[in-house]
C-alpha cells in the first residue's frame, strides 16, 4: 500500500504491533497480527489521505474516498483504484476468517465513525476554520481512530459482548470516554512535532486558546485538567458497572482500560511522534514520568462541552 | 423546525405516515407515530439541508452539520444550533422511550450511514461530478435513507433481531438489496420532477446515460431491468433464508418486503413527486399499474458493479 520507502518507513515506526498489544495483552498471535495491520494501516492511510496529503483540504474528493474505503470494509467485492482499498480489504478478510459477523459489523460501524469525523475536520481544513470546545470533542473522538481501535478488542479477545451490555448508556459512556481519553492524550503526545510543523492543527490547545485566550502554556494546563476529569469520570463510573459485568463485558472494559494506558506508554516513545527529521529514528525504551495525582478533581460536567454532558448523569445505568 | 410555512406544507406532504404505516403495517399507534416522525423529519432535512438548500454543494460545511445531527442522535445533552437538530433530539428520546439500546443503536449507525452517502452526493454536487454506475449504487443507497429506514422496522415492529441472525451474510444482503431497490424506484419516482427543474442530478437515469451512452429512453429501460434483477435475488434469497428464520427475523424480513412494496405504493402517488407547482397538490388515491413480469430475468451479478456482486455469492448463507 505504499508508494515510497519513506512511506514505509514511517508506517513501521509507528510500531502498532507494539501500540496494540497492549490494547489486547491476552490476544493469541493470528488475533494481534489482524488487528495490529489495521492499526499500520489506519496511520499510513491518515498520513497519506487525512491529516496532510492532498486530500486533506479536499472535503469533496476525502468524502468520496471515505465512502469507497468504506464499502471496501464491508463489500468483499468492491473494487477501489485507491492503493490503500486492497490492503484493506486483505485486513478485513483475516477479519472475517477470525471474527463473528457481529463484531466484524461493530468495527465497521466503527469505521464509519471514525472516516465521518475525519471529513469534518478536512472540512474545516479548506474551510480554515478552528471548531469551538464542543464541536471539537465531538470531532477529534472521531477523528482520532479511536472507536475502531476499542471495537477490534472483541475480535483480539475473542470476546463478543452481547448487545445488551455494550450498548447500556453506562458501557456507551465508559466506551465514549476512553476513547476521548485517548484522543487527548495524542494531542499531546503530537504537540511537539506539530509546533515545529507551523501548522493552524486542529487540536485541543489551539482550541481552548482561541475559545479562552489562553497561552500555550495555559491551554496545556487546562486540556490537562479536562482530560483528568474525564479519567476520573471513567474510573468511577467503571468501577460501579464492572462487579456485575459478565465476562466477556469485563473482558471488553479491562481492554478500555489497557488501551488508555497503552495509548499512553505507546505516544511518549514512538518515533511517529518524536522523529522530527526526514526519517523516523529507532523507538527507545525510554523511562516515562507520570503525574502522582489528577490535577483537576472537580465533579460534574466540563464547561461549554455539553455534548458529553450526558457521561456525568448520576442515572447512567 | 419549519422556517416558513412552505417548508412545513413540503413536508406535510410528504405523507409521512402513510408511507411508513406501509412499512409496518402491525406497528401500534406509539411505535408508528415516533417512526413516522423520523421519516417526515429526514425529507424536511434532506430538503432543507441536502439535496436543495445552501449547502447542497458546501461539503465542508455539509460535513459539520452531518456530525453535529449525528451528535444529535447520540448524546442526550448535546446542543445543535440548528433547527432541525432539536426537533431531531424529541425524536429520539421518543425512541429511547420506546425501544432496547439496540435497536436506538442501530438506528443511530444506520443514520451515521445515510449522512455519509449525501456527504459524497454533496461532494460530487460541488465538483460537478457524475458518478459512475459502481460508486452511483453504493452512494444511492447510502443517500436515499434507507438504512435508518430499515432500522426503524425493529422500533416499529418491537421485534429485536438477534445480532448473529441480522449480521448473517445472507440477511445483510437481504437489507441492503431492498435498500438498493427501494432506492431505484425512488429515482423512478422522482424522475419526472428532477427533468422540470433542468437540474443534473445524480440519479440512476443520469448515469446510465453517461457511462453506457445511451438515451433518456434506454436508461430507463436499462435501470428498470437491473432493478428488477435485484429485486428477483431478493425474492430468491429471501425464499431460502426465510422457512428457517426465527420469530423476529421473519418479522424483520416481512418488513423489508412490506418495505418494498409499501414504497413503491407510496412513490406513485405522493405529491412530494407528483406536485409541480409552487405549492402540493392533494394526495390522491390514484389506481397503480404493475407490470406483469420482471423486465429481466439474467441471473448473476450486474455488469459494471463489482461493490454488489457479492449479493449473487451462491454460498450466501
Amino acid at each position: 500500500m505504499c508508494a515510497t520507502e519513506e512511506e514505509k518507513a514511517w508506517v513501521i515506526a509507528t510500531h502498532s504491533a507494539d501500540f496494540y498489544a497492549r490494547f489486547a495483552p491476552g490476544a493469541d498471535d493470528d488475533r494481534l497480527l489482524a488487528t495490529a495491520l489495521w492499526v499500520y494501516w489506519g496511520f499510513g492511510f491518515d498520513d497519506a489521505r487525512c491529516d496532510s496529503g492532498p486530500l486533506s483540504t479536499r472535503p469533496a474528493q476525502f468524502n468520496e474516498l471515505a465512502c469507497r474505503v468504506q464499502r471496501a470494509c464491508e463489500s468483499e467485492t468492491a473494487s477501489g483504484e485507491d492503493r490503500y482499498i486492497g490492503a484493506l480489504q486483505d485486513i478485513l478478510r483475516r477479519f472475517r476468517s477470525l471474527a463473528t459477523p457481529t463484531q466484524v459489523t461493530r468495527f465497521t460501524h466503527a469505521h464509519r465513525a471514525w472516516l465521518s469525523g475525519v471529513a469534518w475536520q478536512v472540512g474545516n481544513q479548506a474551510l480554515g476554520r478552528m471548531p469551538g470546545l464542543d464541536d471539537f470533542l465531538t470531532m477529534r473522538a472521531l477523528a482520532a481512530g479511536g472507536y475502531p481501535t476499542m471495537a477490534m478488542l472483541e475480535i483480539a479477545n475473542g470476546a463478543e459482548v452481547p448487545d445488551r451490555d455494550l450498548y447500556r448508556p453506562a458501557v456507551r459512556a465508559l466506551t465514549e470516554m476512553a476513547v476521548m481519553v485517548a484522543s487527548l492524550d495524542n494531542d499531546q503526545h503530537s504537540l511537539r512535532k506539530e509546533l515545529t510543523r507551523d501548522q493552524t492543527d486542529q487540536n485541543i490547545y489551539a482550541v481552548l486558546m482561541r475559545e479562552r485566550d489562553l497561552s500555550l502554556q495555559q491551554a496545556v494546563e487546562a486540556a490537562t485538567g479536562l482530560r483528568d476529569r474525564i479519567l476520573l469520570r471513567f474510573l468511577h463510573l467503571h468501577d460501579r458497572v464492572r462487579p456485575t459485568a459478565g465476562q466477556e463485558l469485563a473482558t471488553y472494559l479491562q481492554g478500555l482500560r489497557y488501551g488508555i494506558r497503552g495509548n499512553n506508554e505507546w505516544g511518549q516513545r514512538v518515533p511517529r511522534y518524536l522523529s522530527l527529521g526526514h526519517w523516523p529514528d529507532a523507538m527507545e525504551d525510554a523511562a516515562l514520568t507520570w503525574a502522582e495525582e489528577p490535577s483537576d478533581t472537580r465533579p460534574g460536567p466540563l464547561e461549554g462541552a455539553p455534548g458529553i454532558a450526558w457521561w456525568w448523569d448520576e442515572d447512567l445505568a
